[in-house]
């Protein structure tokens, strides 16, 4: 047994298979809409797991519809390596945001299949139910319950817009599994996906080593101020809501770039609400939204202190009522320091342009990273869009993204040499 | 004849008028429902023309639904002293906003029968259509046809969410009149009306004199940048709409807050309106609102190149595209000084508090003002609440202003002694 061992993946396939699962929920502007569960969801499993039998996978679905592909190794008591991802997409959703990390096990798969390499421990290929969280949440469902962030009953009572139940979506298309939610946990998790972000194109580099995901706080913030005429009221009397929001607004990005916590720290404002929203009535309440996210959690903690305080001394000043509520809370994930150098030295040996990256978006592989040694592989996409239709991957940097995952698949599962 | 006759009002009697009146459209919060040219504005208007006929005036129709209630003179060749506003209200709006100054010139006529006075030139009261503008655009109607601001076919084609037009909601409460717009010209316009504003009740003043109109000039502005994902979307590499439109939408209110503009300029950002609103997505378009008010026109001007520099100076940051828009504009209309002086002599004789001020919304008297003479009287409302079903006032202020009325009405037409 060695861990040299190198097997080429063909980006060729690998685009075709990508290309061909994009039929399925196609949309007019070359993306996809295969929302979780549904009838198109449904068709792409059966395609998946179909190409998964054919690279000679045994499929186990568990309770939540989590799909399996497990490719025997020589001593099967050994937990699997796995990777994964999903194939359910946003609803104007592009082809390779989840489908990538699937579709590139898969070619690994392949590869192995076509080199008859056989590994020490077996290999995993997972896809998970409803990442994307449009038509069910939580979002990131089914490698959750996986990882027991939340109980399988508030998976499967989720309901739709229109009441479905998850179970009942399960049920219809085929997908409600009898395996124990958990049951397969693996010696550790790779993913390979599409960066999301606009840092390795900037960069120029093909494979960014993702060394784990920003801590990330949602704040929901209310200003209470006095409605009135815009017309008949001086200026001195006013508690113009807007105008002590938007100094609120600004300081969660100014909090953002101030050195300390520079370059890695984000600060947003996605959503606001202004009431009454009437061009000649000053605003009596503006809402909106806060997230905060950095890599350290001392330095989140900070960046949370210092925008209390600046909603404190906005409040101090008396024009209006400042009301922040927590809303939700991910923890900063490192990922396993010797899966993140496995995929740097992948990536130097085939003379890879790489960097080390963080990921800001959530992934199934930062559930994953909380129970099991996990990391990431990322390639660009083009100028950094996704949860688009027109999203878009360089298949070059698709192939070479594989080929790290393979690699590292193969190094932890170790490689059974030919007598 | 003399100028100096005072003929004493009811107070009494002119809020049990306007209660009898609030009960057409009432709402169950204690506001009231008569949107222009519906059912309850039809039974409004017949209300009020039965007390117009019984105080002895005769009435005018005309041909968008103006109201005109005359009382003859001894010398009816001369053009008659004008009262008058209007009787439709806001969805939820309250008892006396424009309710207020039709009441306030009946009660005048009231009595003036009641003392058996009778006047050189006529007296006209006019209820003026769709003030509000709430059913059909635009706003000030009845009194911006019959001032030539519009045509009278903008006014009979204009169409409510139903789709039913001026023309046909005219015919069905039957007030489709025969009188051509604009036929009967007054030779002076007076109007009491409640502040809508926080600042005589304040200053604790009873009587206001209206000196004139605030200049108004309204802009959308749209800020352009690039929507992305919050998390993966370094600080450096964003082009955030929002943080980009929260600067300029402060400096909206810090222009009116210029030593040099204050203390009459408004700057107002009402209406925002943030694309694509979600939580975790950079906002990559915003568009708001801009209303900008100054009593004199040169200070107008300034207010405006200033905030079109400070829109230019954020566009020249490069980050994002700033578009402003213009979208409407009212002069400042200074009242007639001679009008102003004696509302203010009246006050003054009758002993009650009074102070200068301007009107910071629109009127009808702010439309009166461009073709006659013309002068407001304001009473303080309570907490400066208007467009709203809790709107109120006092009733010693409601009389008082009503008997400041009579007096300039009186004036200016002149009271023929008896023999």
């Amino acid at each position: 047994m060695t861990t040299t061992t190198t097997v080429n993946v063909s980006g060729e396939r690998l685009w075709d298979t990508l290309m061909e699962l994009a039929q399925i929920g196609a949309t007019p502007k070359g993306g996809n809409c295969r929302l979780a569960l549904t009838d198109e969801d449904g068709q792409g499993r059966d395609l998946v797991t179909g190409w998964m039998r054919e690279a000679g996978l045994r499929i186990e679905v568990d309770e939540v519809g989590n799909i399996f592909g497990i490719r025997a190794g020589r001593n099967n008591s050994l937990a699997p390596v796995m990777t994964g991802s999903h194939i359910d997409t946003q609803p104007t959703g592009g082809k390779f945001d989840g489908c990538y990390g699937v579709m590139a096990g898969l070619e690994v798969m392949r590869a192995l299949q076509q080199a008859d390499v056989q590994t020490e421990a077996p290999l995993a290929l997972a896809i998970w139910t409803n990442e994307e969280g449009s038509r069910f949440v939580p979002t990131m469902m089914g490698s959750g319950v996986h990882c027991g962030i939340f109980g399988k009953e508030v998976a499967l009572t989720a309901r739709d817009i229109k009441g479905v139940t998850v179970a009942e979506a399960l049920q219809s298309i085929g997908y409600a599994g009898r395996m124990p939610v958990g049951q397969l946990q693996p010696a550790c998790y790779l993913e390979a996906h599409i960066e999301q972000g606009p840092i390795m194109e900037a960069e120029n580099k093909t494979i960014g080593v993702v060394t784990g995901s920003l801590g990330l706080r949602w704040y929901d913030v209310t200003i209470t101020g006095m409605e009135a005429h815009a017309g008949p009221t001086p200026m001195a009397m006013r508690q113009d809501a807007l105008y002590a929001a938007s100094s609120l607004m600004r300081s969660v990005i100014d909090i953002a770039n101030l050195s300390r916590f520079a370059p890695d720290g984000r600060g947003t404002v996605g959503e606001v609400h202004v009431f009454p929203n009437s061009r000649n009535v000053i605003p009596g309440q503006v809402r909106f939204t806060v997230d905060l996210r950095h890599p350290l959690m001392h330095q989140l903690d900070a960046m949370e202190a210092t925008f209390r305080e600046a909603a404190a001394t906005l409040a101090g000043e008396g024009k209006v009522r400042v009301e922040v509520v927590d809303v939700q809370e991910f923890p900063a994930t490192p990922f396993a320091a010797h899966l993140v150098d496995a995929v740097e030295q992948s990536a130097e040996q085939h003379g890879m342009s790489h960097m080390r990256i963080l990921t800001g978006a959530g992934h199934d592989a930062v559930y994953m990273a909380r129970v099991v040694p996990t990391a990431m592989v990322f390639v660009p996409c083009e100028d950094g869009i996704s949860h688009n239709e027109v999203e878009n991957a360089d298949p070059a940097h698709l192939e070479a993204g594989c080929q790290v995952l393979c690699d590292v698949m193969l190094a932890q599962a170790g490689v059974v040499q030919p007598d």
